[in-house]
C-alpha cells in the first residue's frame, strides 16, 4: 500500500467502499489559511455518485467533516483530517461476484497481491477512494488560488470516437465547463455523448474518453529535476487515478510526428517576463514550469463493470458467464474532471511548496 | 533536486556535462548478486553517443567504474557507486549560448529555478544525466531476470510520420531489435526511418518519435495501490526521461475509444494460473500486475538543439536569431531504447522488493 | 509538520486536543491479520489520563473507532484508519494563558514556527497527540508477537532521585509492571514513588522520571546500516515523544567510562544460534539486532504545566506571574509506559519488514 | 542499507574501508553557494586516522574531491557528488578474523543480515563510512554559518572515568577545542585523559567517552512536529555514529531528576527576542527550536577492536581465543568531535530548509 503522495504537502487516504467512511490525513498545509468544509464541499460535489442521468444513479450525499487541524476557520499548520462517512456499510449481496473476478477490473489481482479482499464494492480499488483526494486536492487549489492566482481547469474532449473542439486554453473557465452534465464546452459535442453514454447505458454497455486539463498562472521554476520533474509528477498523479491509460503534456503523442524547427517554442518578451510564442512544450521545459500555461490530457478506458453478459472464468479457472448487478458509471469522465483538476493541484502546490526551499533564507511564516 | 528514485531498490545519481563524472549510488540491491562492470556496460553502450551515423558524431567511450558495495564480484548489500568519467570536462565556447536561451531546452527554465546554470552543455539536463539510471537499471534487470526469468524489450515504433508494424509482443527480442542500426524490429519501417533521420540531419533539423515497451514474466502482484500503481510508477519514470511527451500503458488513449465489452480482457486458465484471453489492461488492473506481459508507448518530442536558425529571444528579452552549434542528436529514439529499459527495471524490481514485505516472516537473505 | 512515522509499516497521527478527535492512519500494515478494537483499546487504556490519583484527574474514556481497512475482523493489506473522540471540543478559558507563553512548554516555539497555534490545551503538543502512536502501535505489537513471540515490556524506573532496582530483563512482564499504580516492578521504591509523586502534586510541582524498556525474542538482522540503525531509530522514536531529555541503549552512558576489556561481549553457542555471554551492547552491534534482548532507558523531564507561581515573561516580554489552572499530570512517566512499548513496536516492526525485502523472491502473503 | 539522510538536504553515502572510495552525493544544496575543495578538507582533516599518537597510527590523506555540481567556484543546485579515494584497496590477510566474529563489533550481524560481509576492515561498519557524513556536513555548516551564523562547537568532556569541567557555552570556540590533541578545552583533565589513553593503548584495551555538543545562534522554529522533532532528529543523527550508545539534549537524564518549578525555563526578554533565564530545555521546546543555544552530549562505548586476548566463539560456535591484529584507535572521541558536528549541520540544515516552505510564497532562489 501506498496511500501517500507528496513531499512537502503530503496528504494520505484511507477507507474503501463498504467501511466506516473514507477520508485523507493533510500534513504540511500552510498555516494561517482560511478553511472551512465549504471550501472542500465544492469539488466533492462535482465529483459525487448520482448527479445526473450520465452517471451512477447511487446516490451519495459525501459531506466532508474537518477532524482535526483548523481552529476558528484558519489552518494550525498540523495535519487536517477531513472525512465522509460511507452511508451504506454493509457489505451487499456479492456473493457470485466472488467467485468470479470481473474481467479488468481490480478483483483478481487485489486478491493476488494481498491474499485476502474487500467482500464487496471494490475495496480501495472503488470509486469511493478518489474523495480523499478531492478533498485534499479542493485544500491545495485553495492555496494556489490564493498565492499566485493559479487557475485549473480540467473538461471533457472526447468520449468514445466523439471529438470535441479544443477551447481556448487561455479562457477556459469551470462555468463554462459545468454549463452541460457532460462537462464538456463544446455544447455540440455535449449533446452528442450525451446521446453515446445514453445509448451505453441501455445498453449496459460502457465508454471510455479523454479528460483535458490546463493550469494557468503559475509561477516559473517548478519541477524538481530530475526524478520529480513536473511532467514526471503530474503523468503519475493522473495514471494513479483510476481506470486511466494514457497521459500526454503539451504536443504529446502528436509532437512526436513533429520536426524540431516546427515544434520549438521560441522566446519572446510577454510584459515583464521572458515567454514563448507558441506552446508546443505545454508549459514544461526540462521538468521545470515556465510560467506558459501548463496543459495535458488523459485517457480513461471505459469502465469495466459492465450489465452485459461476460464469457470468462471464475477464480479456479473455471469458464463462466458474468453480468454485474448493481448501478454502474456508463463512462466515468464527466466525475473524472474535478479529480484531474484536484490531483493537478496537489502536484503543484507541492511543487511549489518544495521551490521555496531554494530561499530559505527567511523563515517566518507567510 | 530531486535525484533518488525508488523505495528500497533506490537510486541516486549525479553528474552533469561539463564536471569529472556522471554516475549513480545504488542503495538496497539484494546482497550475494554477482556483479561486474560487464553487466552494467552492455545497456551503457547501447545508450552512448557515436554509435552510428544516426546519433550524435560526438564519441565517448562511457566506460563505467564499480567505486563500492561489490567485493571478490559479489554485492555486498551495501551502497554500489557506479562512476563514468568525463572524457571533456573543459566547459566549451557557449558564450553567445550563454546570452540566449535555447528554444523549448531547459536553459531558461534552469536558470529561473536555481538562479545559475552550467555554463555549457545543458548541465543536468544535458543527455548526459541519463548514464546514471541506465548504470542502475542494467543492475536491476539482472536482478528481475535471474530471480524471474523477466524480460524487457523497448525498440523504436515510430519516427516522424513513419509507423512500424507490431512486433509480436510475446516474442520480440532484444537481438531482434538491434538488428539494425534504428533499432526498429520492423525493418522496412527501419530503412524509411533511416533515411528520414539521414535527411532531418542534413536539413539542420531534428525529428521526434516513439518507443514500445514490453516486460514479460513479471509475477502478478507488483505495484502499490492507491498512488503507486505500477502503471503510475511507470508514467512517472518515463516521463522524467528528457525529451519525453507522453505516455500510454496497454490498450492507452485507443482504449479511450471503446466501449467496455470490447476492452474487457476475460479471464482464461493459462496452465497454473489464470490469465487473459485479451490484454488491453497492458498486463496491469487496479494498479497491479497480473502476469500478463506490460507493455506501453513513450512519445518523444523532436530534439530541441537544432543547427537550424531559429528567430527567438534572448534572456533579455531582445529579438535575436540563434543557430546551435556543434554535434547533436537529430533523433533520440535509438538512444532512448536502452534508456526506457532501464527505467523500467527500476520500477519492477523496486515494486518486487516492496511487494515482498507482504511476506515478511522469513528474514534471512535468499 | 512531518505527521508519518516508518518506511513500510508507516503511521501518520492527526489531531489535537480540542478538535473533533484523535487518529492515526495505519498504512502497511500486513493483510489477513485478526484484528479488533480490543487488541488496540488495550494500551490506550493503559495511556489514558484519570486512571489513578497518580495521573491527571481528567477522566476520558479514549475509545478507538477502526473506521477502514479491517473487513470481517481481518486487516484487508490497505489503509487502517483509527480514531478517537474528543470528549470536550470546546476550547476552555485560556485566555490570559494566551498571552503568557508557559515556561518550557511549547506555546512560545508553536508560534514562532507556525504563526498561529491552537489556543488552548496545547494543540499538537498536548498529550493527546500520542493517542494515535499508541493505536497503530497496539497493531505493530500484535504483529510482532503473533510472527515472532516479540515481547516488549516498558517500566518505571526512576522518578526523581528514587532510583527502582532493576528486574530481571529475560523474565519481567507487564503483569509484573501492572502490579501496582506507578507501573515500577520493584515494590519498594513503588511506594517511594507514590509518596513522592503525591507530595509533589500537593506542592502543585511536577517530577521528571526514567521508563526503561526490553523488547525479547526478536531475530537477528533488525535496523538499516548507516542512518537507519535501530538503535538511532529507537532514539528518534523515544525523543520524539513529548517531555524526553535522553536516551541510552545497553551500557548506555555508563559504557562510556567503561574498557573494550570490560565492555565487549564475548560469543557464546546458545542452543541453536550465537549469543553472547554479556550484553552490554543491548542486542544491538553495528546498528542491527543480534538476537538478544534489545533495552534502553528514556529519560522523562517533569511536567511544564504546574499550578505553581512562576516568574516569566508574556510574549510581549513584560515581567510577569503565572500559575496554571486544570488538572495536570504531576509525573508523565506512569502513562509513559505505554508510549514507550508502542513507539518501540512501531521501529521494530519496520525494520522486519525493511528487512524482509532482502528476500524478495517470494511474492505470495504469508 | 538505508544509505540516504535528509528530506531537502538529503545526503546518500557510499564506500567502505577496501573498495575503491568512499564519497557522499549531497542533493538539495541551495544554489550559488561558494564552494571549493578547501570548504570540507577542513574536517576531514581533523576526522582523518593517524592525526596524532592517541587514535590510530593508520595514517591516510583522505583528500576529498568534487566530482560535480560545482561550475566556477558556485554550487549549481544540482546534486554535488564527492569522493575521497581509498589508498589501499586490497583486502588484507583478515583470514582467521573471518572465522571469529570480533566481540561487539558488527561482523556477526551484517553476516546474519546480509549473508554476506566485506572480507576485511569492517565493510560499511568501518569508521571510513563517516567520511560521507563528514564531507557533507561540512557544506551544510557552511551554509548554516553564512545564512544564520551559526556556530556548532563539539568538545570532548568525558574519557573513561575522567569527566572534564564544563565550559562556557556561549563562548567555546573550536580553536579552544583544537588547543590540544583530546580536543577538550579543560586543559588538565586533557593532560588526565591523554594519560588515561596512552596507557589503554599501551596496554592493548580501549576507552570509551562522551562528546558534548552546543549550536549557537540558530533561528527559532526549526523541528517538525511530531516525529520530526529537532531533538529526535539530533538523537537520530548521533546514534547512527558508530560506537555510540546514548544522547541527552538540555538537562538530558539530570533532569529527570528535577522538579517542574526547578528545570522550567522562565521567559525573559533578550534584546529584539524573547528569550529564556536559563537554559535545561536545551534550545528545544515541543521539538522546536527556541533560538537559545542547543546543546547534547553523545556517549561513545570502548571500541570493540582491541589487541588483548578475548575468549570467545567462533561463526560455528566453538570457543577460541582473538586478539584483533592491526592498528586500531585506543579511544574514537577524539576524532569523533567533527563528525557529531557534522551531522548536528545535517539536522540542523535539513530543519532550516524545511522551515522555509512554510513561506512559500518567493520562489526566486536567495
Amino acid at each position: 500500500m501506498s496511500s501517500t503522495f507528496g513531499k512537502i504537502f503530503r496528504v494520505t487516504t484511507f477507507g474503501e467502499s463498504h467501511c466506516k467512511g473514507v477520508g485523507v490525513v493533510v500534513d504540511g498545509c500552510p498555516p494561517g489559511l482560511e478553511l472551512s468544509e465549504t471550501d472542500i464541499q465544492f469539488q466533492l460535489d462535482r465529483r459525487k455518485p448520482g448527479q445526473s442521468k450520465l452517471t451512477t444513479e447511487r446516490k451519495e450525499s459525501d459531506q466532508v467533516v474537518i477532524l482535526s487541524g483548523v481552529e476558528n476557520g484558519r489552518s494550525l499548520g498540523t495535519p487536517i483530517g477531513l472525512m465522509v462517512a460511507n452511508r451504506d456499510q454493509r457489505p451487499g449481496d456479492y456473493s457470485d461476484m466472488q467467485a468470479i473476478p470481473r474481467p479488468s477490473h481490480a478483483d483478481f489481482t487485489y486478491q493476488v497481491k494481498y491474499g485476502i479482499r474487500a467482500g464487496s464494492g471494490g475495496g480501495r480499488a472503488s470509486a469511493r477512494e478518489t474523495i480523499g483526494r478531492v478533498a485534499a486536492g479542493a485544500i491545495a487549489e485553495k492555496v494556489l488560488r490564493q498565492v499566485y492566482g493559479v487557475q485549473i481547469v480540467a473538461w471533457v474532449s472526447a468520449v468514445g470516437d466523439i471529438d470535441a473542439s479544443q477551447p481556448d486554453m487561455e479562457n477556459i473557465t469551470r462555468q463554462a465547463v459545468d454549463k452541460n452534465l457532460v462537462r464538456c464546452p463544446d455544447q455540440a459535442a455535449a449533446a452528442k455523448i450525451t446521446g453515446a453514454i445514453t445509448e451505453a447505458k441501455n445498453a449496459k454497455d460502457s465508454l471510455g474518453g479523454v479528460v483535458s486539463c490546463v493550469c494557468r498562472n503559475l509561477p516559473a521554476g517548478l519541477g524538481e529535476p530530475v526524478f520529480d520533474k513536473l511532467d514526471a509528477l503530474l503523468a503519475m498523479a493522473m495514471l494513479s487515478i483510476p481506470a486511466t491509460k494514457g497521459f500526454e503534456v503539451g504536443s504529446g503523442f502528436a509532437g512526436a510526428r513533429m520536426r524540431g524547427s516546427q515544434h520549438n517554442d521560441p522566446f519572446i518578451q510577454k510584459g515583464k517576463r521572458l515567454g514563448t510564442v507558441t506552446n508546443y512544450s505545454g508549459g514544461i521545459q526540462g521538468g521545470i514550469s515556465n510560467a506558459e500555461p501548463v496543459y495535458f490530457r488523459v485517457a480513461f478506458k471505459p469502465p469495466a463493470t459492465i450489465g452485459r453478459e461476460q464469457a470468462t472464468a471464475d477464480f479456479k479457472g473455471k469458464e463462466t458467464v458474468l453480468a454485474a448487478r448493481g448501478r454502474h458509471d456508463p463512462c466515468v469522465v464527466t466525475r473524472a474532471v474535478p479529480i484531474v483538476e484536484t490531483m493537478a493541484a496537489l502536484v503543484l502546490l507541492d511543487c511549489a511548496m518544495r521551490q521555496s526551499t531554494r530561499c530559505f533564507k527567511d523563515l517566518t511564516p507567510c
